[in-house]
């Protein structure tokens, strides 16, 4: 919300909820909201904010709508699947869909295809942290005993991470018992693996995140050229920002279904071509 | 060359010089040397490997045949205006030409792009070096009374630079007179600049640069988002190896003049889309 009222060239619609006849939040007081986008009338884009597992049916009747869409759909295997049955909707339509559009993935995987482009032979690291995992903290509340719970991702280097969970217990609960369920869960069992009871998780979360991205490769012949990029940014706020991006760069592309690396990034930019390129080339 | 010969999708045809009728450097040797591209038959794209202010001329009769053009032409402020005076050719001959396709401009470009349309407001900084100033080192070399000469760029952050300038000088020129010429040149005068004379300029030269570029910005309203982007490579060879990345993505790009942010950064990579997307995205 803060990233479309702060972009020059957008203007909020409506909002989009199961229970629009319930009290809301009060940030969405200034908004129409509605149960069905056909409510708000002509609508551009959609920018979806569902759980991954959610972004196929709610993209498929909106785009079927010729409306485009956005979404920051994060699981990388079924990343190939999702745009395949999203372009089917979206050619069908005439709408545009761009998928995956947060930071990874999203602009790390531009970052990770210009680096492997730029140096063809060699391996790219991706480092994640240190920050709060959503994935990994939703794992560790549904084991039973836990009341609330925060794993922090810890990058160790070469694409390894440290998992720092901490947690607040149930009533009776056994930590021994928990903590043994947590280092078995398949989101923690590769990784090294930390537990810690805490009085209260939610004074120390903190959305903070961050990526350490290296790549040491060859371009030609030439060995030993090192490339990193790396960011420490809240993480809600910079999704929300790509997500807002990649809405303005949907009314640019032609009708289908595109990730982040397949879009140019000068179409991420509201404004004057000729000036952006005077500025930023 | 080598980075030609490293791609699995590029074929020679073969190297178009002033001067084919004389003897050509060893590492010419297995490919067909003419003085006119249109000797060489089938051409897909031509590699422009001349100085910046020889591209336009050079690009425009190659555009006139239908043959795609790359080059890294490297004076930011008149890129605007060589992109309008290709495309202009290219529309006309249904022809492509990807323009400043080297590191800065160029993949620099991008990463300046994406991260203006990640954190909007805020400052970028490009930090160049350590690393040799080609256009410096020929500006000194010009001086009367310098016989060799390097010039090396020195970041000292929010994109201020020390010139370390090296020199060899001709027989019975006076030092203070040459640091003096090289301090006032237009290429010097505005930046802290240190000349020192050395026996042998040849001994201290090395290909290596390197670039830090960094953005701390506002992703909608959350301030203190920070970026960073370093690189340390052998300059040539980068060069090279982005030169031939471009190439190929002419070859799937509508029929116009692009500079590098507004060509999907996949369009780079050879190979099977759909396996790309599952490796990088």
């Amino acid at each position: 919300m803060q990233a479309l009222e702060a972009a020059p060239d957008f203007e909020i619609v409506g909002i989009v909820r199961r229970n629009p006849e319930e009290e809301q939040p009060q940030e969405l007081a200034p908004y129409k909201v509605v149960k069905n986008i056909a409510e708000l009338g002509q609508v551009d884009v959609a920018i979806l904010a569902t759980p991954s597992r959610k972004v196929e049916e709610t993209a498929k009747p909106i785009l079927a709508l010729g409306i485009n869409t956005v979404d920051s759909f994060d699981i990388h295997t079924e990343i190939l699947r999702l745009r395949s049955e999203l372009s089917t909707s979206a050619l069908a339509n005439n709408a545009v869909s761009i998928i995956s559009a947060g930071w990874d993935p999203g602009t790390d995987s531009i970052v990770r295809t210009m680096l492997q482009a730029i140096a063809p032979k060699g391996l790219t690291y991706t480092n994640f942290g240190p920050g709060m995992s959503m994935g990994h903290t939703v794992a560790v509340k549904a084991i039973k005993g836990v009341k609330a719970a925060l794993s922090m991702t810890i990058p160790l280097g070469t694409s390894i991470h440290r998992r720092m969970v901490y947690i607040e217990l149930e009533e009776g609960a056994d930590f021994k018992e928990v903590e043994a369920a947590i280092k078995n869960d398949p989101y923690f069992v590769h990784d090294e693996t930390h537990v810690q009871q805490v009085s209260c998780v939610n004074d120390v979360i903190d959305m903070g995140h961050g990526v350490n991205l290296t790549r040491k490769g060859v371009s030609g012949t030439t060995q030993n050229q090192l490339f990193e990029f790396k960011m420490h940014i809240n993480n809600p706020a910079l999704t929300a920002q790509i997500l807002v991006c990649a809405a303005r760069a949907t009314m640019r592309q032609q009708p289908g279904c595109y990730t982040m690396p397949e879009v140019p990034v000068i179409d991420l930019l509201p404004g004057d071509r000729d000036q952006l390129i005077a500025e930023l080339v």
